[in-house]
């Protein structure tokens, strides 16, 4: 009875919708745990910290080998179980829907690899995005449902099988930033060259039921004040528009088109260099926790708060920092309205120096950071590392806008303060558009943030650093599939 | 010398770039000027009724005559110019992208045809959209621009036209509502089945430079409280999202679902009643005036505001009718803030009825006079009425759900206060997706209201609408495509 009352609702509805629903509904449950597992461990590397207060050298090394031992783990377990579930996912995904065939790059396998092994590396506090080994779990996961009895039909049948696949690539990067609509839209320009409106549907269908059961979620934990909107902003202004601005706004895509190239050649370039010397790659290859053993070493040895991080807010998370940078108050002015505002301010104003070169510090370590991490041979994203370093020049700009024009800029009879935290949110959409890439940066920025306002300077900054990113390198995901031929 | 800098510019940039830089920008004046010209036209009205108001029948008079002119003007010049102009325009570009050759239909004729017939139809307060003819007029500037000189190759390779053509109904699109992002998104799933993301970059660019020259313009002529964002809300709610108000999205999905449906097929029954009785036909072909003038009549009477107009808002443009839905007041406490507000009361609350009479009303005979008006020999587009409506409907259910709920809904520890207005958002974004059927008119509400609160029920409502309209009735532009066959 059971399987007539299946086969009656799947032959009602379409198996294709139950099928797309399912697929949001586990990724969003997936996502929403695994979001709580990594902030967890994120949490408890800087209560340690705060706990061993007493011994400075205990602290620091508590600090290091919290993350040291994290990523030996993920690089261990990722290794033996599966090393296909390596690096980002999105040029393999790319790859897999043009029709090349990648073996054992959607098994259950590769699932619990890339699973364990992000929520390992991110739980490290390193630079590390989500949203690449994201597109892959969904993959994988519409792979194995489709693998289903009930679902026979859609697995066997070959288009439908990479139809379902690139709707898989739209739920996940929708989940990692309950973002539907951007993040539909950034999984096409990611993963395909021409696409059916067909799939569009489908993948905004997938993207709304996983979006929906992850605020439910979050609403039934009690877990709004991270998860809602996930990095709410609340910018005071009216009409960001002034053409003088608008200058502003452009130079940031330049510039962010100069960097996103930049990263992109860094990125490649000591991936190059570590395959060069025959020597040292098959040194590396034999020992394989020698690498990121180091790198972690290093960068956690340079976020050390009592050390060099004290000088551009190492001991923040990416989420916090992000947060911050989009704030609505203007740290020149250096007036803060309430604690939370204050709190901001301390750690972004150092004694010694001032908030420019805090800023400046923490693009250039973020920088070069992210791109030695995704060198590593663990599950891990770019996405959201280059994300935050964006949000940092931007809100550098503005608040350099907001000390040069201390009275705001008159456009016609009003006179209009400068929102440095908007810079912010334009500065983040730009370089992670030039990066991947991509123009819907511009779209996820607004479902991130709930605000709308800023929408056109967002979108022409980011037109302009796509372009200026093209002259130079190829997408960084691109620049990946290059590298591995 | 100028040649040969012109040539040096169009080889360094690309000249396809160029060429989408100036649609925008074109269509960013025409649109400016045509809404300006509307908006007067349409102020002219009601001031000559204030005017009048010493003589009850001289008022009738002119509500009447206004409207009989301007439509039989249109009428008589979209015939003499060029008939190619009659009607949205969408089904004939969808037409085009497949690759049918329709003749005349991309000529400067047919353009001043559809520009002056447009004007003249809006202006005279009818339910008209706007948004089709602005695919079409945009689609015949690139048309026209792509035979320059300058732009020769464009024109003569057939692949690259069709790509400039669908970028050029993004750009229409994008135009009418300033919504860069939802607009390149409906103008996709409106005319293409299959699209190439290279083209979506396209429409994109075009879009924003429309959007950056139109915002310029409403800044500089000072236009600002119209044009900036559109229907700019301001809803006083942080957390939309309790499973209780997503059951009432959900019944405004479904519903939106089968009025889109049921408008759809009466557009069509009307169409198909007037072919059948041959006799009938025959008479309306020689006397084409005597049918518009005829609705005119019929439609402007009923909307005079002394008589039936005063129970539902008649008065009232489909502008400043969507303002006030889409307001944050509730209406059933009947508090009004300041004057503003007591105004919009004023417009909705009948001293012999009440509010929920004037929506119902409202709705019903919008429904079908834009049904019949868009049967009309004349340039006019469904999106905007059907808008209108649907934002009728979702206050009408918002005020319901505020009267059971006065105290608001409990969820979790704290209690939310009902927000109409957010009912309103979703329920235009909801019908005028399930009569177009597309999705992206969620994306296009937040782009018009400038806030993104409520998008995941709005996306909710819209996908809902779209899967229950689909059950019965194809788009109302693929039923155009029909009739026309």
């Amino acid at each position: 009875l059971l399987i007539q009352l299946r086969d009656w609702i799947l032959s009602k509805i379409g198996e294709d919708w139950i099928f797309l629903a399912l697929l949001g509904i586990i990724m969003a449950f997936l996502s929403f745990a695994m979001d709580y597992v990594i902030e967890k461990m994120q949490e408890a590397k800087l209560w340690l910290y705060e706990e061993l207060s007493f011994s400075l050298s205990l602290q620091y090394l508590c600090w290091i080998l919290y993350s040291v031992l994290l990523i030996m783990f993920a690089t261990g377990f990722t290794h033996l179980v599966s090393p296909q579930a390596i690096g980002s996912g999105i040029p393999e995904m790319k790859t897999i829907l043009r029709g090349v065939v990648l073996k054992e790059f959607l098994t259950f396998r590769t699932l619990i690899s890339k699973i364990v092994g992000l929520c390992s590396s991110l739980g490290s506090t390193l630079p590390f995005g989500k949203e690449g080994p994201f597109v892959h779990i969904a993959s994988i996961v519409a792979n194995l449902l489709g693998k289903l009895s009930s679902f026979k039909g859609i697995y066997e049948n070959e288009s439908r099988r990479s139809e379902m696949l690139a709707a898989a690539c739209a739920v996940g990067v929708a989940g990692t930033f309950a973002a539907p609509i951007g993040g539909v839209l950034f999984s096409i320009e990611v993963t395909a060259t021409y696409f059916a409106v067909r799939n569009y549907w489908r993948g905004f269908f997938g993207a709304v039921c996983g979006a929906v059961v992850f605020r439910l979620l979050a609403f039934w934990f009690k877990y709004e004040e991270t998860l809602t909107a996930l990095f709410k902003t609340n910018l005071k202004t009216d009409f960001p528009f002034d053409p003088l601005e608008l200058l502003a706004f452009s130079f940031i895509g330049v510039a962010c088109g100069l960097i996103g190239a930049l990263f992109i050649l860094t990125h490649r370039r000591i991936i190059l260099f570590t395959r060069k010397h025959k020597k040292m790659s098959a040194f590396l290859q034999k020992n394989r926790f020698i690498y990121p053993s180091l790198v972690t070493l290093i960068i956690t040895s340079c976020t050390f708060p009592p050390g060099l991080g004290q000088f551009y807010a190492g001991q923040l998370t990416h989420r916090r920092a992000v947060d911050e940078l989009f704030g609505n108050i203007t740290w020149t002015t250096g007036q803060a309205d309430d604690l939370d505002e204050e709190e901001i301010l301390s750690h972004w104003k150092h004694p010694a120096t001032n908030i420019y070169v805090s800023l400046v510090l923490f693009i250039v370590m973020n920088f070069w950071m992210a791109a030695i991490c995704n060198t590593l041979p663990i599950p891990a994203g770019v996405f959201v590392p280059v994300f935050t370093i964006g949000a940092a020049f931007g809100r550098l700009i503005g608040e350099s806008m907001a000390a040069w024009f201390p009275n705001g800029v008159k456009s016609g009879d009003v006179i209009h303060k400068i929102v440095p935290g908007g810079y912010a949110v334009v500065g983040a959409a730009s370089l992670s558009g030039s990066v991947t890439r991509t123009i819907s940066t511009s779209v996820i920025v607004f479902e991130l943030t709930g605000q709308i306002s800023h929408v056109l300077p967002a979108v022409i900054a980011v037109l302009i650093s796509n372009a200026v990113a093209n002259l130079f390198q190829p997408s960084f995901y691109d620049s990946i599939i290059r590298l591995k031929r």
